[in-house]
């Protein structure tokens, strides 16, 4: 009996949820509003939440150690040949996670630059025979046509396609399973959408995409295809696991950073510093070589369009925004502006955050009406770029290039390059121009320039600031594929450059230069990174001597910013209602026991090691769940109230089933016959939980939770005795949210807001 | 009584262990030699192993949040000020221990560069006049001279400062406490050691030696100086736990590797990959911050060294060997001799690895034998080192200077430089005197020389390479303060520049580039790192487009070596005896559960929740300890048998009494009286441990043990009744660690060695 009650307590492990969520939302808007968690004095304890447009189910993922019957005879632990086969396995699918995600970053690259060169070419076409009007009808109808095509792809057929991805990613790492992310679907619509919305000229770079693109592709590698069309293949079931799953995605979203930014050190980094919750060693390894792989496919790329096969594409080596052409002379004095420029960019970068906050709230008010607001607000956009875009260089003045240029270089025809023509004379040309009327790569090309002081006049960059601060808030939450990092570097290098003509002769410092730091300050402002967005910086512009100067605006930047308000991708993540686990417990949830935080909830539900069918598809359906058991889904049911021996089960079951993810209890028939019949849950139920002892705090419960990475933890009572159950409480992710916790204790708000991330 | 045994057993916690060793060794031997753990079926579960000389009593550090009456009013849940102190002193000590490197580096580099400049100068005026014997008496009498200081130093005063100080520094951050590892003592010997070492010509770098120092730095600056002459200030108190220990010292180490490599990045990185073991985005960052600052001190030193402030020290800018002089061009053919210098690389390494691996075991033997043996073996190596460096550029044939160059720049008789003229008459130098007959840092400038082909004759560098294959091996082990580093990189730049001239005109790659990638691949095929070494490289060297050639190298070398050996710091760590716990669990450790573990040691030893004072005391007598409660240490005894209360705890104890670490029994008199009196042991005692249940497995338990940092895991039983006892057992770190549980359970061998580190 005693054994019974202990077996059971363990078999509640997977199967204690509460009620469904209650409340069914639009499923049509946007993926972008407030949480819809429930607020009442019960704890929410459902690993339900709602995510973006849908009432959806997040599960946590499970990184324990399932320890049963079946268990011991994990290929694991057997032979030495089946661990070799993994070991290959991993490093294939890495290495064919950078092969693909190179491979797709290149063919972005190569359509962006085709596409919005002709585009480009053309308006050019028409400027030069002064057919204006022309010219803006025909960029304002490509660019629209341009973004429908994105937009109606993310509308219609992967809402989760839109926006960057990286803090749903963030979140996956973390424990969180967002529905939908990870699909085949999203990939297509992803790696079209983000083609459609660059080369429209949006405000908007590919950078968070493709991050999602190699997240996407790591995940279907890992699983062996798209979800209804998978390979079952022997091999693969290595990787029907939360852990294995984990380190893939790792992998993908680095070579997204790499394809990127063309940054393989700043890519494992980034996955490290901003995405990634755990990390090994053997991980950093591992994503350093997926982005090895995808350097070198960039690179033999390059070396291939070189020679002109692939259109407008192939100028330009790795070097994105090569500014080592200028020596980095610098003194004492030199520390003022640095200073000015860090803070600035923290204020910036905290203003941003905020007012990118409201218009996300609102643009979800809009996009909750129907997929045609949607639509509509992706358009609006993208008429008022355009709009801005051509418009606003006829404000400026034309400028006299400068005669120790080469006629070649100014004034400039073409499609990329500095010193554009536009409307101007021969031998001027339009500075504002030079910013605008080029792809947004190519503008921060120019605006990093060096040796080019007179360039830009501050007019012109005043205007191309202002435009993209506002450009920069209002594109972003738009239904299409956008990355963030472009449009920051943008406002930020425009505010350095202006601070570099306004410091005049008072610095050594050239003015790219500080169009560059201007940029990091800015990123550092929002995003709140260093160490990585100092080795992409490094990796971008190629200048080692600037290194000392990024580190320290990137560290003033993200102090400044961080008196103000948390980074960029946290605020989406709250937005998003994703229960993301934070590293560090509140202080004041060392006043607060786990028995207290059970207390509050609704009972546990428990089975007995063998039970009814009926009772535990009751059970199933009530607390609705996504993971049924194999033997049930396998309608393994016994005759007689008895435990089944450890051979039976393996018969039943191959290994490859086991791995197979459990199934939807909906899916599953049970005859009226069946249900009186019984499954013996002791073999495939985890029979070593880790548990906690009632009297424990919860910040000191968090800590295991979130290092052990777990998906439920089990309370036991501080005194055992017959009559006690074993078994106090569960305690899931949920449970474990500060927000989640307050709102059933008020009194501990009280005591809020101290000490955190230190 | 229930209420008495749970509470007894937790109080256990701290005081279970078992019987001091019973091994004393000869304390004048050498830090490395065999663990002399105990090999017999009882699991050592002592927290005690013997380390280096000495049979040390290494502790296990704590990272577990104490949970009990006093606890509640722990500052950390009190005011907002209090919090912000703590948050302003940490930002306080990493910027400090930045700026103390910094400086510290500066002053040994200077030093440095002095003592051997002018030595060297010495002796090339020696060869100038002819007086070959005098010069080489004059060199060999000063590096004998310098190694004789350091060598005493180690011997007599500090015996860890001897060696690179990483393995011990990687322990520590794992959880492992060597003694006497950052004491002031160490930090000053260290430092004098290290300038004597190295301006001694010995084939050692100061790298290492500058990690621990930071570490040092760091240590002492947490615990508010020396040992003995501590500020027992009441800010300081944050920091005496061992979690803020943890990370001081992770910011002293990359501190260490900035000030070494001027690379402030590839610091952090190297903190991060290979020595820390738990890492959080906050730390990162703090990291950063330090190596910052440690960047803007080295800069500062050298502006103010420019102008001939510091005698020889001063030229030179941030990056040590730069090569981005020349242009990177690579085509696909190029992929044959990478992979050649990766797979050398890996082989070299390994090999390097099992030879240091023997030599230490000899060095081990001789060493013992007395301070007087270790001091001679360094001695001989001196003149050794000594004669190789003087004779062996009387070999080479003296080689025109190529007309090309500038009359300055060859032949060279500075002390510096590239084209060494020697014993050649004008117009003619000696290749193989400008790699040895200079200092270390100059040789790999030299040999990373771009553009300088046909410089070095094949023979001149075969010599060299020979040489410091025989020196890389036979200088490491002597007892004066030694970096791996730089020796790994003067043998491995030997043959790829080797390599790069056999390659002759199939390449397109540059010799100076083949050094590098050559130095790369053999410091990843010794030391297996990827990513910080990458980093390290770029920093030093400037080229970025180097980089994609770079990860490849380093990739195949850190697989190569894999497969033959672990990397050269497991080695030591191995060497050592230091209990390093892995981050993944053996195989075989899942078929095995902690209660058998648990079975086959000695029983727990309880103490009731209040308990006399001589039973205390006998059991922290019998199980040496070195920590004993505040409540014994302040002889705070009851009368009688009684529960004490929360206020009367905090009246006797003030916050700062209860920072002090604990102190030893030994120190403790004890009168007869007191010995019948009582010590309420539960308000001092951590009242909620992590506990497992015995059915768990050692694998799973082990994750738990790692990820969470614990220092003590509690065992409790499956079925618990009234007659069970609360606890079946204890488990430390030595308990969980392969090689002792292989021991006690042979059988789970023959299933060694399967899937590891993936």
């Amino acid at each position: 009996m005693e054994d019974d009650l202990r077996n059971t307590a363990k078999a509640t492990t997977t199967y204690n949820m509460e009620a469904q969520a209650n409340e069914e939302r639009d499923p049509e808007s946007n993926s972008l509003h407030q949480p819809l968690l429930k607020r009442n004095r019960t704890l929410s304890s459902t690993p339900l939440a709602m995510v973006g447009s849908k009432v959806s189910h997040i599960e946590s993922l499970d990184y324990e150690i399932n320890e049963n019957d079946l268990f011991k005879h994990d290929w694991r632990s057997r032979s030495k040949v089946q661990v070799l086969q993994y070991i290959f396995l991993k490093w294939t699918v890495a290495f064919l996670v950078g092969l693909l995600t190179g491979i797709i970053a290149t063919l972005i690259n190569l359509a962006v630059e085709n596409i919005a060169g002709y585009k480009l070419l053309a308006v050019v076409g028409y400027i030069e025979k002064e057919r204006y009007l022309m010219g803006f009808i025909f960029l304002a109808g490509v660019n629209f046509f341009l973004t429908l095509i994105a937009a109606v792809l993310c509308v219609c057929f992967a809402p989760t396609a839109a926006g960057p991805g990286i803090p749903e990613i963030k979140a996956y790492l973390n424990g969180v399973d967002t529905p939908n992310m990870f699909g085949a679907t999203t990939l297509i619509v992803k790696i079209v959408g983000s083609i459609g919305a660059v080369s429209a000229g949006l405000d908007l770079g590919k950078e968070g995409p493709l991050v999602h693109i190699g997240s996407c592709i790591a995940s279907l590698l890992g699983q062996g295809g798209p979800d209804n069309y998978r390979i079952r293949w022997r091999w693969l079931r290595y990787f029907n696991n939360d852990r294995d799953r984990r380190d893939i995605i790792t992998c993908g979203a680095s070579s997204g950073v790499c394809a990127a930014f063309r940054a393989p050190v700043g890519g494992v980094l980034f996955a490290l510093e901003e995405v990634a919750t755990w990390w090994r060693s053997a991980l950093l390894w591992r994503t350093f070589f997926s982005t090895a792989v995808v350097v070198v496919v960039l690179r033999a790329f390059m070396e291939y369009c070189k020679s002109g096969n692939c259109g407008l594409f192939g100028q330009g080596g790795l070097i994105m925004f090569d500014v080592s052409g200028v020596t980095v002379s610098y003194h004492v004095m030199d520390i003022i502006p640095i200073a000015v420029i860090g803070v600035i960019g923290g204020v910036l970068g905290s203003l941003y955050n905020h007012f990118l906050h409201k218009v996300l709230r609102l643009y979800n008010l809009i996009n909750e009406k129907g997929k045609i607001y949607k639509l509509l607000l992706s358009l609006t956009v993208s008429l008022f770029t355009s709009a801005c875009l051509y418009g606003l260089p006829f404000l400026a003045r034309c400028r006299p290039c400068d005669s120790s240029l080469s006629e070649s270089a100014c004034p400039n025809t073409g499609r990329a390059g500095n010193f554009k023509q536009f409307n101007c004379p021969d031998g001027y040309y339009n500075d504002l121009a030079t910013l605008l009327l080029t792809t947004n790569d190519d503008a921060v090309r120019n605006i990093f320039s060096t040796n080019t002081s007179s360039e830009f006049h501050v007019f012109s960059l005043t205007i191309f600031f202002v435009l993209y601060c506002i450009l920069g808030l209002f594109t972003f939450g738009i239904a299409v594929p956008s990355g963030l990092f472009l449009p920051i570097i943008l406002m930020g290098s425009a505010y350095g450059r202006m601070l570099g003509i306004a410091m005049g002769s008072y610095t050594n410092i050239d003015q790219g230069l500080y169009a560059v730091l201007g940029a990091a300050s800015l990123m550092a402002g929002s995003m709140r990174m260093t160490v990585s967005l100092c080795v992409i910086f490094l990796e971008l512009t190629n200048n080692l001597l600037l290194l000392p100067i990024t580190m320290l605006v990137l560290l003033i930047a993200k102090t400044v910013g961080d008196c103000f308000n948390p980074s960029i991708y946290e605020i989406i993540l709250d937005l998003k209602g994703l229960p993301f686990l934070e590293a560090n417990p509140e202080p004041w949830m060392r006043n607060i026991t786990v028995g207290e935080l059970a207390d509050v909830k609704a009972p546990v539900v428990t089975l007995n090691g063998v039970e009814k069918v009926g009772r535990i598809v009751d059970v199933l359906k009530k607390h609705y769940t996504q993971r049924v058991p194999h033997s049930l889904q396998k309608k393994w049911f016994l005759q007689e109230k008895r435990r089944t021996e450890e051979w039976e089960v393996r018969e039943k079951f191959t290994s490859v089933d086991l791995a197979e993810r459990e199934g939807k209890i909906e899916e599953v028939a049970v005859t009226k016959d069946e249900m009186e019949m019984y499954i013996d849950l002791h073999s495939l139920t985890n029979r070593t939980p880790y548990t906690v002892m009632e009297s424990m705090s919860v910040a000191k419960a968090l800590v295991l939770f979130r290092q052990v990475g777990l998906r439920h933890m089990l309370i036991v009572p501080q005194y055992q005795a017959a009559g006690v159950s074993p078994v106090v409480g569960i305690l899931t992710r949920q449970d474990l949210r500060a927000q989640n916790i307050l709102t059933a204790f008020p009194h501990l708000e009280k005591s809020k807001g101290r000490e955190k991330g230190t």
